[in-house]
C-alpha cells in the first residue's frame, strides 16, 4: 500500500480553497511524484458552513485550529489565514509540535520572521514560504537553491499586482489614478481599503523576506525606504512615454561595496526592458548574480490557483522531509539562523541614482536658468529637458532627467527650487533606473 | 571544525574552469550556506598543462578520470567533458561507486538518459543536471519542484543561444543568414561546424530532457519533430515584422487530451510576447501549468560563469545529500524511474496550428485564386494575405497566414501548389503561434 502523509489546513479562504481544489484536481499526479498519498486530514476556519464549491468529507472541517496543531498524525500544517494573530501563535505552536509549516503569510514573516525561523531551526522543522512572495513565481527557491553560489548584485521586483494593474491601465488607457483604482476595485484587483497595496506596504513585506534570503541577514522592515504610487499622475506617465520609459513600482535591492541599498518607489525604466513589459496584475523579478548574470522570472503574483501551486511546491518539499524522517533541505533562510546577523541598509540620503523631475513653473524668462542653477550647485547634472505648452498662462510643466546624483543633494535642491516664486506646487520626483542589463 | 565535502571534476574546459573559479570566488558564501566546506580534491582532463588562469594546488590535476571515480573520499563527481564516450562510462562507474553525479551533458542525457537514471535510482545516488538545459535558468528545478503539482499544458522554449543570436541579428540588422552566421562564428557564438546548433539538434537534446521531466515519461529523441533555422530568409523576417511577428526557433510541447505534441521549428510569435523579446544569445522558457498559469524564465543559456552557477546549484543540492547521509530530494526525473513509461508523441502530420506561407508566384491574373482554391480544398482558411512588388517581371512573393489547419493537409496542399506552372520554387512555410498567454 502507498504511504500516506497527513496534512492540515488553517484558513479556508480563497487560497485555502485553491489548495484543496488542486489536491483533488491533480491527486494522482502528486502521489506519483511523491511516491506517497497526501491526505487533507483537517481544515480549520471560523466559517465552516459557507460552501467553497468543493466536496469536503465529514469530520474534516473544524472551527478549532488546535485540532490540527495537536493532531499527532498530521505532519504538515498549512497556515493560510493571514494576519499577525492568531497566525503567529498557531505557527509557533505547530513548530513546537515538530510539524513542518507551509505559509503564504508575508506580513507575519516580515514582522515576526526572526522569532518564527529561530523556533523552526531549534525544533528542526521546515518552513515553506514560496507563496509569500511573487505568488506562483519560484523566487524563494531560486534565491535559496538555484542561485545559491552567487553573490546577488541586484534584485528588482514588481511584487504587487494591484499597483502594477493600476500603472498599466494608467499607461495604456491614459486615465487618472483614482479612476483606475476604482476600476481595479470593481474587478477585484484592489481591496476596498487599498492602502496596504498602493502605499507599498505589501511590497515592503515581500522585500524584507527577499533581502533576508539574498543576503542571509536579518532585515528591519522599517529600514526599507518606501514610497507608494498614489502621487503618479497621467502627466508623469505621458512624459515617461515621451522619454522612452515606463513607470513601475519597483522594489530595488543593490549590493554596493558590501553594503546593501533597499528601496521601493515608482521607477522609470526603459520601455524595452523585460520589467517594463510586465503588465496587468503580473509580478516579476530581475536578479543579477555575479556568476549567473541576469535572471528574470515572471508569473501571477496572486490568485487562488497560482498561489496554491506555490503552496503545493512547499507541501511536496515538506512531505519529502516527512518521508525521509528529517529536514534535509538547506537552511530556512539561505544560511543558518544562528549565523545570521542584522543587515545595515544604506540610508536613503546616501543612495545615488538618476532622477526625473517635473516642475510646475511660471512661463517667464529665466525660469530654466534659475532651476538649472540650483541643481548645478547641488552637483546634479541635467541629462535631458522637456518644456511643453509654452505660451500658456499660469504654471507649465518643465521636465528634466538627470545623470547620477545623490538623494540628499536632490532633496536639498528641490527644497530650494520649490521655494522659488516662479515655482508653483511641489516638484514631482521619480527615480530612473536605466543601466539595467 | 567545519565539515568538508570532497568533490572531483572531470573535464577542465570552459565550464569546468568556471566551476573552479566560482568556488574560489565565493568560497565563504558557499560554505556559509552549506554549513560545510566544498573541497575540489581532483580535476581530470587530457590537457593538464595549459593554464586556465586559476591557481590549482599540486596533486589536484590528473589525466586519469578514474582517480576521481575510485577515490573513496570524493562523494560528488562533476562531469563536464561532454560527448557520449567516455562520459557515459565515467558517469555509470561513478554511480556504481555510490557517488552523486552533476553533469551539464545534454547529449548524453538525451541519448543515454534511461540507462543513466535507472542506474542512479538503483544505486540511490542523485544526478544533478540543471546546467544541461537553459544554462543558468532554473528550468529543471522549476519543473521538478516548483511546478510539481501542476499538469503542464504547454512549454515553449528558446533553448539555443546560437540560433537566437543569429535570428536577432537578422531581424535587427536586416542581414542574410550566412553573413550573420559568419559574424556569430567570429564572436564565438557559433562553432566552426555550426550544424549541431543551427539544425536544432542541440535544442532537440534539451527538449527530450524537458519532456521527460514535464510528463514523467521516457522520450525517444527521434520522435521529436525537428526543423532548423537555415532556410529563414531576410524576406521572411521582413514579412514577419509587417505582420506584427518575430521569428524564433521555438521548442514547443503541448498537452492535447492526454497526449503530447513536441516539435522544434522556426516559429512566428507576436512581437509583444515576452518570448519575442528574448534577444541575442539569451534563452527563455514559457510554461503553462494548469494551476500556476503562465510562468516565464529567462537568462543566459550558456557561457562559463552562468553555466557554472547552475552546476553549483546541483553541487550544493548533492552536498546536502552527502551531509544528510542519503538522497532526500525527489525522484530524478519527476517520478520514479521504475514508474516511467514511454511517451507517445502526436505524429507531426496530425498537429494543428496556424501557418505563414510565402509563395514565389508569377505575377499573372488568377494566381491568387488558384492558390487559394487549393488551400480551400484542403480545409485551410486564409487569415491574411500580402502581395508586394506587383508589376515586376518574374516571380513575386505572395504571403499568407492561415487559421488553424492540420499539418498533413498543409503539406498536401503545398505539394500541389508547388507543382503549378505559375509557382516558382518551393513555398516557404513557417508555423505561427499567436494564442500565447
Amino acid at each position: 500500500m502507498m504511504k500516506e502523509v497527513n496534512i492540515g489546513l488553517i484558513g479556508f479562504g480563497t487560497i485555502g480553497s485553491g489548495v484543496v481544489r488542486l489536491l483533488k484536481q491533480n491527486e494522482d499526479l502528486i502521489a506519483k511524484k511523491l511516491g506517497a498519498k497526501l491526505v487533507m486530514k483537517k481544515i480549520a476556519d471560523i466559517d465552516i458552513t459557507t460552501s467553497r464549491g468543493i466536496k469536503i468529507n465529514k469530520g474534516v472541517l473544524t472551527k478549532n485550529a488546535r485540532e490540527i496543531i495537536n493532531d499527532k498524525d498530521i505532519s504538515i500544517v498549512i497556515e493560510l489565514m493571514g494576519g499577525y494573530e492568531p497566525a503567529r501563535t498557531f505557527v509557533l505552536e505547530a513548530i513546537r509540535q515538530g510539524k513542518n509549516v507551509v505559509t503564504a503569510n508575508k506580513a507575519l514573516l516580515a514582522t515576526h520572521g526572526n522569532e518564527i525561523f529561530a523556533a523552526a531551526q531549534k525544533n528542526a522543522v521546515y518552513i515553506g514560504f514560496e507563496a509569500s512572495v511573487g505568488g506562483t513565481i519560484p523566487i524563494i527557491k531560486t534565491l535559496k537553491e538555484s542561485l545559491a553560489a552567487n553573490r546577488i548584485n541586484s534584485i528588482m521586483g514588481i511584487m504587487n499586482g494591484t499597483c502594477n494593474f493600476i500603472l498599466t491601465k494608467m499607461t495604456d488607457e491614459d486615465k487618472p489614478f483614482h479612476d483606475v483604482l476604482k476600476e481595479a476595485q470593481k474587478l477585484g484587483f484592489a481591496e476596498a481599503d487599498p492602502t496596504f497595496d498602493i502605499e507599498g506596504i505589501d511590497t515592503a513585506h515581500k522585500m524584507a523576506i527577499i533581502l533576508s534570503l539574498a543576503y542571509g541577514k536579518k532585515v528591519n522592515l522599517k529600514d526599507i525606504y518606501l514610497e507608494g504610487i498614489t502621487k503618479i499622475s497621467r502627466e508623469d506617465i505621458a512624459f515617461a512615454r515621451d522619454l522612452g520609459f515606463r513607470i513601475k513600482l519597483l522594489a530595488i535591492a543593490m549590493l554596493k561595496k558590501g553594503t546593501v541599498e533597499a528601496r521601493i518607489h515608482p521607477t522609470m525604466i526603459p520601455s524595452s526592458h523585460l520589467l517594463a513589459n510586465v503588465n496587468r496584475n503580473y509580478n516579476a523579478f530581475h536578479i543579477m548574480g555575479d556568476a549567473s548574470g541576469p535572471v528574470f522570472l515572471f508569473g501571477q503574483g496572486a490568485g487562488m490557483m497560482p498561489t496554491a501551486s506555490a503552496v503545493f511546491s512547499d507541501i511536496m518539499d515538506s512531505a519529502r522531509n516527512v518521508l525521509n524522517g528529517h529536514n534535509c533541505r538547506g537552511p530556512l533562510r539561505s544560511i543558518s539562523e544562528t549565523a545570521m546577523t542584522p543587515i545595515k541598509l544604506i540610508p536613503m540620503d546616501d543612495i545615488e541614482t538618476k532622477y526625473f523631475f517635473r516642475f510646475s513653473a511660471l512661463d517667464r524668462p529665466g525660469v530654466l536658468s534659475k532651476i538649472a542653477g540650483i541643481l548645478g550647485k547641488h552637483n546634479i547634472s541635467i541629462a535631458a529637458c522637456i518644456q511643453k505648452a509654452r505660451g500658456k498662462r499660469g504654471a507649465v510643466p518643465i521636465v528634466m532627467t538627470t545623470y547620477k546624483a545623490r538623494e540628499k543633494d536632490v532633496r536639498k535642491a528641490l527644497e530650494k527650487i520649490d521655494r522659488l516664486d516662479i515655482v508653483q506646487g511641489k516638484t514631482m520626483l521619480i527615480r530612473v533606473e536605466d543601466d539595467l542589463n
